[in-house]
């Protein structure tokens, strides 16, 4: 019997660092957001309200988080299948906290899913182009293959 | 004055042999799903998440479960019938817990409904397959029937 | 950067042989319980409600699983805590889903916390002899040391 | 008439620059907090779970934060107060999200409330360091006395 199974989890390093790139994606569009990191099972991780991001954002960013890491897929993929899926179209507000408009991405390693960042404040292309700029310092980091991976590789 | 009257209710036994045939038919998919069994009460009576199913799916696989036990049809049934009522369907999102996509459906026996089951985890196709295998338990143990009516048909 | 780190989370077997083996206990006790299990981030794992456990006590086994996996301690043991912490005591009640009566322990793997296991349907003390029956599955099964190292040691 | 009266509101930088010192502290104590900071409207403004951070803290050190905004008052005096008013006593449980031990501090600018910071991980004796390692900001950016009356100087 195997007793437990792994998970890659997006650390507190990695967390900080994506709302420092978020902040300086946002003050590049001259707008407040609210930016939310999730854990892999949707557990929040870290979390900025910029000066004057309006209210209702902060909910969103991070219930946007939740849906990207909960499903595995960004949520304005959500949108494309409910325009697909005409019964999961009526019954999608039955989901808990799943936001269906763009601004949240699974934050994702080595093919894992490992969190999801969620983004608020501006239309949604703006809060897209947000959460995209955090999701770019994975690429900076070369970290997508996974600590796994390279452990594996140096051994 | 009669002053009870009875309820049949899904058994332990039943309710974790459903989870064990729905994972044998989930890896036959080879996909992870959340599976739940709720009582005639809407009461959840046994669950599994596989490891790696989504986490979206926990709570969506229970609400499928409690959906179908709650009015005695299977959650897709609900969709047609949003799509032939219209106040009803403008009013659906109102009902707590209403799943109307596939993959839950009332556990009948005698004709009587004792529970319900929900899958969740892949696309409405893929998690009725795996609630549908749930329900072949009860064809196989020959307990369609219910228990009272065979112990009428002994005395 | 370390863009993640590594969760070791209770797998579907281990939660399901849990669930076999709370059933066990509790059939020797002639008591009905209800028995869950969490993963190391307090999501539902497994469950099962035997025919006849209390209707509350389904809320409490799955509080007292959170409980045990969202600090790493015995529910019995914040009991302990309290009565040496007054202000923790005055304001336990304000921390979510906390229970602090016997019958929820931590399920740990290789000195990880990768889950709970929640008992409730009887006092403390069976409670608790039915939360052990389930922590010895992993005992049985030698796996306490967690896939990891004894993957390591075979290399 | 007055039509409005001004907020002092704790802004994205001091909230980082907190979370930052906070997890300072934490190293040093060789330990994982969850940090949350809301503004003086009780809204979480940032927060960060470090790596390995019980689950539970999650909750707990936002609603500290929230607790030390609401008031003006440390989480720790609320135990104190509690001790001298048993009707407060008794009813507290009633205040929403009310938390009554140490590890939550009011942000005090210029004499003005301007946000809460609170911490979750440790004892009450280690959340309350960490909290105030964050504090310490404050007084080392001279920002203590506020903006409005510095700017009052300069004219």
């Amino acid at each position: 019997m195997r007793a437990t199974f792994q998970k890659e989890s997006v650390s507190e390093e990695l967390a900080l660092e994506m709302l420092e790139a978020a902040i300086g994606k946002a003050r590049e569009l001259g707008k407040a957001f609210a930016i939310a990191v999730v854990d892999e099972s949707g557990v929040l991780k870290s979390f900025i309200r910029m000066d004057g991001a309006p209210l209702i954002s902060v909910q969103v960013a991070i219930d946007k988080a939740y849906t990207a890491a909960g499903y595995g897929l960004p949520t304005h993929r959500w949108y494309e299948l409910l325009m697909e899926d005409r019964p999961l179209a009526m019954g999608a507000h039955a989901i808990n906290r799943l936001i269906v408009f763009g601004g949240g991405y699974p934050i994702s390693v080595g093919g894992r899913i490992v969190g999801g960042v969620g983004v608020s404040g501006g239309n949604a292309e703006e809060d897209m182009k947000v959460a995209e700029a955090a999701l770019e310092v994975l690429d900076k980091s070369d970290t997508s293959r996974g600590d796994r991976e390279r452990a594996q590789e140096h051994t």
